[in-house]
């Protein structure tokens, strides 16, 4: 049973998912899956034969009527860190404090019955059943209208915080709007109320201009390394044509998303060395799919340096590679 | 040369620190030091003996005239991410991006002669000492008028991105004010304009009333674990005395703000096995140092889980201990 508690010092909600009776410093380590029951069948829970090892099967994509197999899966997560049983509403706990049940949803999309083939190198008909599948269950979450953002996310490599090697991506739907989309959200509405124009397409369209950012693009998005990412080899997917949640983006747009995504993944893959990454879909909270403020896109993180105390204690990020030059070197990556 | 990009989508400063001549992919692992010329030469440029391996030596406390040897030193960060010879003043590139030199200052304070021996393990007169240092350093730095914040902070353990071993702290000072600081700033404004009180002497207040989060305390600090503290074990030391800059904390505080500092990293060594921490000062900006709305305070963050893919995403933390849980078994530590 989670909770989400209010932080009065930075208005920002904390969940807390305590998942076992153990003692405090062991449940430091969070895991994502049942490893103990994974270790003790030393079987994979997402691989094909070990379907009833996961969470009850909430969607699939089949391949034919004829087979029996699956191509993508998405379960309940064993552990989840918010599930729809909880009460959502406010309770103030003293002058300063508020606390709520940890309402909301967690869910795992198994990419596909491999094992050890990162997405990378799968073939582009799998990522795209990939982001249709994300894209089925982001629309499906939303009907719940406890749920204010659904946020799709996959993490790749132990270094990006994943404990689980088959590859997946995970939803989570909170019952709040997290500070920093509320912050992204305030900053981009702000410039359109002075402009009228939406932040990122103006963004897009001067990455566009410039070129020296941008790392890939077909006739539908484009990958840049945004003029002051965050961190090294940050790259962003955007849509090239104005939308402002990736549950509204129309279905022949999937094909063309997985077709960039594939190359990007492996552009970073061939290029450093298959580093851990972490990979979420940044999109408007519930409500705002029509408004002109917003563009979804893609964000992916590979995870080559580590925050310190600077960056921890300021919120402010040092990045050592600037995105001109990770841009470039990453468009002369082969990915054929 | 470093430079900051101001991030449109976020209002917030990015700094660039490309070092060194390599290729992009190389130069992405930080170093704090030259750490080639310390595997060259085989020495650590923190021991005595290897003065000549630092940058200069900005300040020291010595233990008496008699002796030559050095307390504590002070010195230029060899690699530094901002340096005061930039120019700090903002020029706009197009119109979305603005740009600013890496204007500021970065010292690595070394906090004993000692290689090996933890800031827990030291005697407590060292650790009066170094924070004495800090202080002396925190208000030479804010001389420099065109420094906005001062950052001490000290990372420990490679899990917290340190890159060298002999135990040191280092101080920043930015040109700007950094986005969380910010955010902490007018969160705590506006709860002094609706109440006339500081937020962080009632939350002090508060758990010392409640009890359950409190790790240890003496006449003048108190430590906490916050109620919705964002990482376990997450502990905050806290002046009971309001003050809102930690360079105006009077001399005579060094004493027991060093027993409560020695006590806390006691316990989270002995009760979590020598973690790898992030450790800040938090402090109000240049200019604040008389308000009523904030009060100074260490915040220490040990490294036991891994950012994954939701909380970069959305910035919103999950954290799996209870800090009630934390508490008590950081209450139950002997640090005898």
């Amino acid at each position: 049973m989670s909770l989400l508690r209010y932080d009065a010092t930075t208005n920002d909600w904390v969940i807390f998912a305590p998942e076992r009776a153990r003692r405090p410093h062991e449940r430091a380590v969070r895991s994502e899956v049942d490893r103990s029951a994974q270790a003790a069948i030393g079987r994979c829970p997402f691989c094909p034969g070990n379907e009833h090892l996961t969470g009850p099967e909430i969607f699939a994509v089949r391949n034919t009527e004829a087979s029996t197999g699956w191509q993508t899966r998405v379960v309940a997560n064993k552990f989840p860190v918010l599930r729809i049983e909880e009460d959502h509403r406010r309770r103030e706990e003293g002058t300063l404090y508020r606390v709520m049940g940890g309402c909301g949803a967690h869910e795992v999309v198994i990419e596909s019955p491999d094992h050890d083939r990162p997405l990378a190198h799968q073939p582009v008909e799998q990522v795209e059943a990939v982001l249709r599948t994300l894209q089925v269950r982001f629309n499906d979450l939303l009907r719940d209208a406890r749920f204010q953002t659904i946020i799709p996310f996959k993490n790749h490599g132990e270094g990006a915080g994943t404990s689980l090697h088959h590859p997946h991506w995970q939803l989570i739907a909170t019952p709040v709007v997290p500070r920093l989309l509320r912050l992204k959200q305030a900053v981009a509405t702000d410039y359109f109320d002075q402009t009228g124009k939406c932040l990122y397409c103006v963004l897009l369209a001067d990455e566009l201009a410039f070129g020296e950012r941008v790392v890939a693009q077909n006739d539908h998005f484009a990958a840049v390394i945004p003029y002051a990412a965050h961190a090294p080899f940050e790259t962003w997917i955007l849509p090239k044509a104005h939308q402002a949640s990736f549950g509204w983006m129309p279905a022949e747009r999937l094909r063309p998303l997985a077709e960039i995504l594939k190359t990007v993944l492996l552009k970073l893959y061939n290029g450093l060395d298959d580093p851990a990454f972490n990979l979420t879909v940044n999109t408007v909270p519930r409500g705002d799919e029509d408004k002109a403020y917003f563009l979804w896109h893609i964000e992916i993180l590979p995870r080559l340096t580590r925050t310190a105390g600077f960056e921890l204690g300021s919120g402010m990020s040092i990045n050592t590679v600037l995105p001109e030059d990770a841009a470039r070197s990453l468009r002369d990556v082969e990915v054929t």
